[in-house]
């Protein structure tokens, strides 16, 4: 591509909105463009990383059996009321009424639509195992879309699904997924961690996360450090490096004035005591909100100590809600206690009470006394008050126990940019999906599926390749292979020199960049470091009046003189051309 | 790919709603299946061919200068707004409420998007001429979807957009997309016209539609026998090949009973009268319908010869309308003329009365009395009513005059596959998209943009090449070049040659289908030609015994015997691979 007669233009600056480093970069390098927020145009780069990197998703897909069909993205009503998904997948799914008052949704994911494909053509176990997967456009209605294309409204996500007989089929094909996963990640280059997750609105009973690594990346990751325990921090099990267990007699219960103490840290420079040794109570919602004619509140309470945090993903499990449950609002929590947040306490409600594992430990500890300004002190639960149940319930973090092993846990951020997850029979049975096995009988499909966010995935890898200059693409899936830089714009033979090379390499099946503007050097190599290909070459009067070309690796900024008769084998050496 | 481990199922019988062939052959092949009414998903097979397609098209249009980006299908009201075409667009533009109240639409065009995406990057006439496409997903709300991938609720488009310093400029842009057309439908081998149509809601001063002729098509077309002038029906000047022009004396105007003579054809008989020398009042409201809360009637009646049909387009453009004109219900004809349709006519009333060219030629004419059950004879314009305006109002028909020669037209049916538009300034006025120009002036651009229908010409291609047993691919497109029909699985010699034959032509580059389904040859066969691949090939015990394989033309069904060491090459032959 000549830059001359391209529309690719640069910005020094990145707009406010851009927060961090791969969306600006993404702006400035004209990948990009926002139309809305969370909704762009992808300009000629962008698309070009897209399309490779969907090409090495497609073969390592199809080495391993999965075939490609392209679904719609407007579905009706009716389909996904078959799974009640309509009503469980909330606000996020984009909802529209058509000119006969007809609904639809916008795809923000495809098992209803997969299984519906299928469930017709697949009679027979001999049909079976089955994977299907498409590149398509996707729809999620985002509260608060930032990031770029991490966190969009549209975006392109690959979505496989695989169809098998049984379990052990159906773990064969997650399998699978998974290693080819494993190669797709790793033909790029990138850094990336495996994690156990949680299976959100999909479900199934068994998945994994791929993450890229990166410090701007939104997921919280924690890896042991002796073992292959890894998992994200919203399933990841907490348990405490050194188990904090009191062996002290119980007290009388005492109430006490905290006046205008309202947080942990207030209660605990008040009192003395440390936030561990305190305990917080926090109140939730377990009305799940899928039928809007239901209004009952169903308070519960939680119980953590003062240092830890809530998982909201844990109570979500131990309530059986679909979604993450909602917290009561400060008038509801007073209703429901008589007094403000800041002054609640399990002792006397009359609501559930869930007691995370980290409090079983403690003795005569401190809690809100449901009045306002007044605590409770030597509170013990079985004597002043019963959980309903007790289970793990705060976030992990660093440093704790992995479950696996006596290591620890260490942090990592990462960006989810794959998920494989295990479905069993929660849609074909739901769906009514059926094929005859080897006696004869009707057996629902064993279901698998497994996503690759391909948009986000381009952008992620950007968040984790990139200095201050600009991106460092890797090879597979940069935009063009070659930059190369025409300096001298007027001087003819050097103009000659760069079009014959640019020719050349072009005809050989290379992607090259040719700036070929009316600019000065340091404006045109400040672009190309912006852009980021992998190797530049210099075409200037100066060099090549010794024989010789520039090249300068984008990724170690190692420069090379090369003698120009021998540049297109040294590219040739660099980048091995596909067969 | 290999039949017996591929998501392929052919069907029997089309369903009931598949109405013409080739929507019924891309259902019983396997290639669509339907989710909604309008919604499908693209199986294999046909997403091959659309991949085909695609690729010619961007070959066609890079060649030409074109770059490829990739807009969203989610676009924010306020963008359609800037052009009006948020009210003008009507019901066929999906609409949607995100959960924040905002309004969106679904792109069934992006004349508005890209002129967004281009305003603050083109600045000045140096970065002219330019040409951007997409190939993308569009959504379009049929009242009515039917004929399968033709008129559908979601389907894929290639549209280019292109922007020019002047009008020249965008003249030569649309020459150059009218070539690059006309190249892409010549590499399919396609039947085809390129015919004068109208510019619907893109707008726009110049406008040409490429039609596959097929019987089953939606268009009517006007052709020229003697001269280079075609026509979409909806714009093509209507001239009588016989001047109809009477020269009689004019005669008192006589109102007499006509009981229940409600049609023309009634009429005509009833009076003795031909058809053409009856006159036909038909009313319309040139009210926009645009402005939700403008209840205004706005009548207008439109005159006819009693043999003719009224042009909707010609009376829109009359009346300068956005979209086709509603008719009046009956009980607002009333309303208007005191009487029910079948006995209304001009004289006397107080609308505007628009007639037809062909009625200027008539005199002493019939019409209806506006009192039911009568008429009027010796009716004669200029002086028993006077109309607001006489134009060319009606359908113009097999055998009238070209309007370029003396020759006559000629009726084909015809598919819309293609459609270029010269826009001028309409949107970059509107949009305040400009550039400066030499001397430094601010110019809005001059714009041109055109489609292809992605996915509709996959289907228009079938429904021109097929016979009663399928479709017959043009190797262009064709989902697998060669189809390898493994006639006795069970024989080992068999088995391996016809496996061989399959690994080696797949290593060469040619898509190949094997058939190795534990089916009988006469079974295989008709799936053969159901599916339609240029080339077939069987391999079965008998001819390989005498060292030969038959290889079967689709389109003539001509078979030849061909020794099996020479099958690769007589391929080659047959099917030149690219390169």
């Amino acid at each position: 591509m000549k830059w001359s007669k391209s529309h690719l233009y640069t910005l020094k600056e990145a707009p406010n909105d851009a927060e961090i480093p791969s969306h600006k970069l993404m702006i400035r390098s004209g990948m990009i463009k926002k139309l809305d927020p969370g909704i762009f145009t992808y300009g000629t780069l962008a698309l070009k990383a897209i399309r490779k990197f969907e090409a090495i998703v497609r073969e390592e897909l199809e080495k391993r059996g999965a075939q490609e069909v392209l679904m719609p993205a407007l579905h009706p009503k009716e389909l996904w009321q078959e799974t009640n998904r309509w009503d469980e997948m909330g606000p996020g799914l984009m909802r529209l009424k058509n000119r006969n008052d007809k609904w639809f949704c916008l795809g923000a994911t495809h098992e209803e639509a997969i299984t519906d494909y299928v469930r017709n053509d697949l009679k027979s176990y001999k049909d079976l195992p089955r994977n299907l997967y498409q590149i398509q456009t996707k729809y999620r209605d985002e509260i608060r879309p930032r990031f770029g294309l991490m966190r969009g409204r549209e975006f392109i996500m690959k979505d496989a699904y695989s169809f098998d007989m049984d379990r052990d089929g159906a773990l064969k094909a997650y399998q699978a997924m998974y290693e080819g996963y494993q190669a797709i990640f790793d033909r790029l280059g990138a850094k990336y961690r495996i994690v156990e997750a949680d299976a959100g609105n999909i479900g199934g009973s068994q998945t994994h996360e791929f993450q890229l690594l990166a410090d701007a990346g939104e997921d919280a990751l924690l890896v042991s450090d002796s073992s292959d325990f890894a998992a994200n921090i919203e399933v990841c099990p907490a348990i405490d490096a050194v188990p904090h267990v009191s062996t002290a007699a119980p007290l009388p219960k005492e109430k006490f004035a905290t006046p205008n103490q309202k947080t942990i840290k207030d209660l605990a420079a008040f009192t003395g005591q440390p936030e561990n040794e305190l305990v917080k109570t926090l109140f939730f919602t377990a009305n799940s909100g899928l039928d809007p004619r239901d209004k009952e509140l169903k308070p519960v309470a939680v119980l953590l100590r003062g240092s830890d945090e809530l998982n909201p993903t844990k109570l979500k499990k131990v309530l059986g809600l679909p979604n993450d449950p909602l917290m009561l609002t400060d008038a509801e929590v007073k209703e429901v206690t008589g007094a403000n947040p800041g002054s609640c306490g399990p002792v006397g409600l009359s609501i559930p009470v869930y007691m995370d594992n980290g409090v079983s430990g403690l003795k005569n500890y401190i809690v809100g006394a449901n009045e306002d300004g007044f605590h409770l002190k030597n509170i013990n639960h079985g004597t002043d008050f019963t959980p309903k149940a007790t289970a793990d319930l705060r976030m992990a973090r660093e440093g704790d126990k992995c479950p696996k092993s006596n290591g620890k846990l260490q942090a990592f951020r990462g960006i989810e940019v794959g998920h494989v997850f295990y479905l069993g029979k929660k849609y074909s049975e739901k769906m009514k999906a059926t094929f005859l096995d080897k006696n004869g009988k009707a057996q629902a499909f064993e279901m698998g599926c497994y996503g690759i966010g391909v948009s986000r995935t381009v952008q992620a890898i950007i968040e984790q390749m990139h200095d201050a200059d600009g991106i460092i693409w890797p090879i597979a899936i940069a935009p063009f292979q070659v930059h190369i830089c025409l300096l001298d714009l007027k001087d003819e033979k050097v103009s000659k020199k760069a079009n014959e090379t640019y020719e050349k390499l072009t005809q050989m099946g290379y992607d090259v960049l040719l700036d070929d503007r009316d600019e000065r050097p340091g404006f045109k190599f400040k672009d190309a470091d912006l852009l980021g290909m992998p190797f530049r070459i210099n075409f200037g009067a100066k060099t090549l009046e010794h024989g010789e070309v520039e090249v300068v690796e984008r990724k170690t900024k190692a420069m090379n003189k090369v003698p120009e008769g021998q540049i297109i084998s040294y590219i040739v050496e660099k980048i091995p051309l596909k067969k």
